[in-house]
């Protein structure tokens, strides 16, 4: 449907009744969030089990046997314990992706061999043991590494979905700037390569953050972003994606943004507006 | 308070009860349209004193004697006669802006001293007797012209508007891409002339119109826009500058948008939602 290509952000264990759900193996609750999901335009799921560190591979297990049965698409294993990653490859059918890599060399040696023995998808956030580079200049080098890496170990470049990472601008007004640079760099240096973003860190500690998130999701389209992890089912942020994708002349002769306006998919308050 | 420089659209004679409100001099009318929009954040006024021809001398040096006493911010004497514009000029107190001249030579010829005379500043349309330019390079070509015209008549750049012109992307998906292209092109060529649009053409027949709307003045922000005739009222369009502004590093320490928030100057809806 757009032509940003949406990681499901919402079946997530940080979240108070996911986790509740999580251990109580309440099917019901997370299948609803999947085909929601699903239906709402994700290509991909996130699946994160949470912060019960000993239960998180038979956690993670259980999420991906619950979610597969309802929902066609891929999973996004998101998860920094190579145990749980490697018990949740043992019950995917799909190749899924990995939720994360980074500069970090450990994170490095405990996941790109799964990444590249199973096919998989990998995030890789651009960021190392000393934390995120303050310049788009230093993401920049990371995210060099890192693609040195992947390609070293025989992952397509598509496989490969760069995170140029988002901090709050509520302590660093050039934040988004630097974030959408790098974004901009790393498109022209890696052209087939995918970017994407988890967005709302971008508001974090600021009032009216739907309001920034939207912003910034529009200018990162604009320089280049073609994935990000978000909830698809905001209709906010799902009328915005599409107005932006539709101003960057992305939808030919509006059929997406009249189409999704027509299947009810825009906030109810805007509807109701645009309708008196 | 916004780095924008905000032209409030909304006394406009096109408008029906601002047509009635004019006919009848009913001036609490007008008055409060303007003082709202002043407080609101807008640096100008546009006046417009509607389709009423001969009476639009009359008309229009009704609203500038009714509004001047309730604002401290110049007016925008919008009107394409001649003689209107030339009897308001008689009375209006602070140098206004005229809204506005064209590559049209009779337009040009009708206006231009009346600019030069009484120190104006002016609104340039990018486009002449044969229309729109479809291209980018086209409507440079008349931004140079019109640049030529106003230099040579001692009207000093900062003085000039220049509109790049938005068309509906409902008839030319790739149309807000000229627009965006030709605003790049005119703030690299002159860099002291404004560059001010109308926002709302850009999603004329489309549904949904404000998330267009928001995105198309994120974007445009982005590519060198400085001012906008715009709305000052609608609380969602303000709301989604200030982010804008925000994560374009144009506001320090967040204080534009956090003062606005407090101010409750963004929709009720988001606030309602930010506070739950």
């Amino acid at each position: 449907m757009s032509s940003l290509t949406i990681i499901g952000e919402k079946i997530n264990g940080t979240r108070r009744h996911v986790a509740r759900a999580i251990e109580q193996r309440e099917a019901a609750v997370i299948r609803d969030l999947a085909v929601r999901q699903a239906e709402a335009g994700a290509a991909w799921l996130d699946v994160n089990a949470g912060t019960r560190s000993s239960a998180e591979p038979d956690d993670l297990v259980w999420l991906i046997e619950t979610i597969q049965p309802v929902v066609e698409i891929p999973l996004s294993l998101d998860s920094a314990n190579p145990l749980a990653v490697a018990a949740g490859m043992q019950v995917v059918e799909r190749a899924p992706m990995i939720n994360s890599i980074s500069g970090e060399p450990q994170r490095l040696e405990d996941m790109l061999p799964l990444v590249a023995e199973h096919g998989c998808s990998v995030i890789a956030l651009a960021m190392d043991s000393a934390g995120i580079p303050e310049t788009c200049q230093g993401r920049l080098e990371v995210a060099r590494r890192l693609m040195a890496e992947t390609r070293s170990r025989g992952v397509p470049d598509d496989h490969v979905y760069l995170d140029p990472l988002a901090m709050t601008l509520a302590t660093k007004t050039e934040g988004a700037q630097v974030t959408l640079d790098t974004i901009r760099a790393i498109r022209e240096e890696f052209p087939d390569a995918h970017l994407s973003m988890g967005l709302s860190n971008i508001s974090f500690g600021l009032p009216a953050r739907s309001f920034i998130n939207r912003a910034f999701l529009t200018l990162a389209l604009a320089a280049g972003l073609d994935s990000a992890i978000l909830d698809p089912l905001d209709r906010e942020m799902m009328a915005a994606l599409a107005a932006a994708e539709l101003v960057l002349g992305r939808d030919h002769h509006c059929l997406n943004y009249t189409r999704a306006y027509r299947a009810g998919l825009f906030a109810r308050s805007e509807v109701r507006a645009a309708r008196a």
